[in-house]
């Protein structure tokens, strides 16, 4: 149920076609976040005009509201939610440790308290396999343990051990229809990542996730980790890095041969007014765009730029208008669409290399400073 | 610069056509509202696909942000917020009392503190229409005293004198090209009313409204009131009642010769989880929705009831994402615009009594309590 065709290579970086039930998607991609069955603020009409191929949706907060029986009545997560196209959904093991209250651990599973009414929930592998396929997801994820960054060495370890075991239990609980995706865990501990890496290649999964990364630790750290782990996994097979969100980081993990991307920066910093464009990022609120008449991103083709002046947006978040966090989502969503489609490109034409230095000095030579600098 | 041809009467009730600097309006007509320059979480392209041909924005609040002269450098308010139809300003009387702090009215005009940062202001006659004719808009109101219900006898007479003060001087301020409306004024006292009506009548100005009702009295005191009005009012001139916006109050106002309404309760009803439908209103996040697979209203085309279903639209209120309050309030703007399509072919047809009728009885006989009823 997922067909998956590296299409050409240029160096590490891969141009492929993953064939999923709901749809073809194109990678590397960038997988806009709908946690709760909604890109914030977008329409699923809007989400794909802006060229998404695949989102990813989040299985812990969907089981607690609407409910993945309640989906599964409706025909699906796709069908509920008016998006025609394939859905990853996230396990919920990160939800659960960042959002739930009195979470405890053990090798059986975690145990939770709902951050929405304090109900007690525990998720088993069994259990989040189960909910992901009530859901119909295109693509499910293994639960796993996710420490936070930074973590001691052997705690990063037991995380790497009961992630494991769990993604045994997800395999095998799993219909053979579902596409699991296994995850590497491993903190920023080399030998760890390495191991874990060799044990998810082991499980014979669709596809291969590295979550654990983009914590706060320094991106080059990040990309050590990445490159150290891409090689062990199947040439053959998708890989997620989970979370990788600046542009920057995106573009060094395509160069390492990672396939899959999503983040909710595109999203989130575009309801709170910062823009990504092709000369840095923007915060609309500046006052220097008070009498801008010019567009948000003269490169960009989407529905905020080719209608709008900077100078209107700004006024729309100053006056506190619900469209203009929903007219810089837009952009920020078609912004990293384009961004994969470039990039897809750049692969096409073996010139990645070059186009990635000439897309960062574009990239990196604007912006404002925007507050968030440590958000990394 | 204001063309307005009766094309049909049925009764008092007339189908007509105003032609605007910005484009052609077919009445009755509804106009959404877009107080800050912005239709609440709509797209101008949504509100126009909807169907309407002109909107109501607010000249106290523009000018207060981003200031009628920052609009004016950049073209005017449609092309500063991308809507290139027909714009109605209110003159901003009805906020100056409702919103602003300290205010102080004389003959002069209406002193106020703004509710944004306390800075202190003047609105004179001769600056509304100032303000209105820099923001461009097409039809600009003149500067009234709208006092609120109930009032005493005194108290209104004062404000239908100074209204009809205010009226000459914004007259006699305005460029030869503004489309002026005078506003009649008087409360509930029908002799007041309709003194009103004549001396907005005897200014010769290219539109008349009626303000001051649907403030919170008995819909057959509105009624009496509109009927005394439009009577009085020129028959080849528009007629406009402010603020009308329950459906049997439209209704009911054009069959007594309104041409023109609006009104926030479709864009605020529709953020607050309740929506018009052909079979009354429903308060989508009650439990009886949860599991109903059906659309919000079968009836409508809009892109909300073609795309998703009630139990969907639940779950985006109950977890609170943006896209509900926006979808609901899509509908809203589109049920208002259906019904204002099929007022105008029912006086075309000369059928408007028997549409009325069977329009009511099916919208009044669903519907579900939605804790506002005293909201009319």
């Amino acid at each position: 149920m997922l067909t998956f065709t590296v299409e050409k290579a240029d160096s590490a970086a891969r141009l492929g076609t993953m064939v999923l039930p709901n749809g073809v998607v194109h990678t590397p991609c960038f997988m806009p976040v709908g946690t709760q069955g909604s890109v914030k603020t977008l329409t699923p009409t809007e989400v794909a005009e802006a060229g998404a191929e695949i989102i990813v949706c989040n299985t812990y907060h969907l089981y607690l509201r609407p409910g993945h029986r309640r989906v599964h009545a409706a025909g699906g997560l796709s069908k509920f939610m008016g998006w025609n196209r394939p859905i990853l959904t996230d396990s919920g093991g990160f939800q659960v440790y960042s959002l739930a209250a009195l979470t405890r651990v053990t090798d059986e599973g975690a145990e939770f308290q709902s951050h929405v009414d304090g109900s007690r929930h525990m998720f088993t592998p069994e259990l989040v396999v189960e909910i992901q396929e009530a859901l119909g997801s295109d693509i499910a994820m293994c639960l796993d343990e996710c420490p936070p960054y930074p973590v001691s060495r052997p705690d990063a370890e037991a995380a790497v051990a009961r992630t494991s075991l769990w993604a045994d239990r997800c395999s095998r609980a799993r219909r053979p229809e579902t596409n699991l995706f296994g995850i590497v865990q491993g903190a920023t501990y080399a030998d760890l990542r390495e191991s874990s890496a060799r044990s998810v290649a082991e499980l014979g999964l669709p596809g291969c996730a590295i979550g654990g990364l983009c914590l706060g630790e320094a991106s080059d750290v990040t990309y050590d980790m990445v490159g150290r782990v891409t090689p062990l996994l199947p040439i053959d097979r998708p890989r997620y890095l989970m979370g990788a969100g600046y542009p920057e980081d995106i573009i060094a993990a395509v160069r390492l041969g990672v396939d899959m991307f999503d983040c909710v920066l595109p999203t989130r910093n575009g309801r709170t007014g910062t823009a990504f464009t092709s000369a840095g990022r923007v915060v609309i609120r500046n006052s220097r765009h008070a009498d801008d008449l010019g567009a948000l991103d003269a490169a960009c083709d989407c529905y905020a730029c080719r209608n709008f002046t900077r100078a209107y947006l700004r006024h729309l978040f100053v006056v506190g208008e619900a469209l203009g966090p929903k007219l810089l989502t837009l952009h920020n969503v078609r912004f990293y669409q384009r961004l994969m489609q470039d990039i897809r490109a750049a692969i096409e034409q073996r010139a990645f290399a070059i186009w990635s230095s000439e897309f960062l000095d574009r990239y990196q030579s604007g912006g404002e400073p925007t507050g968030q600098e440590n958000d990394r």
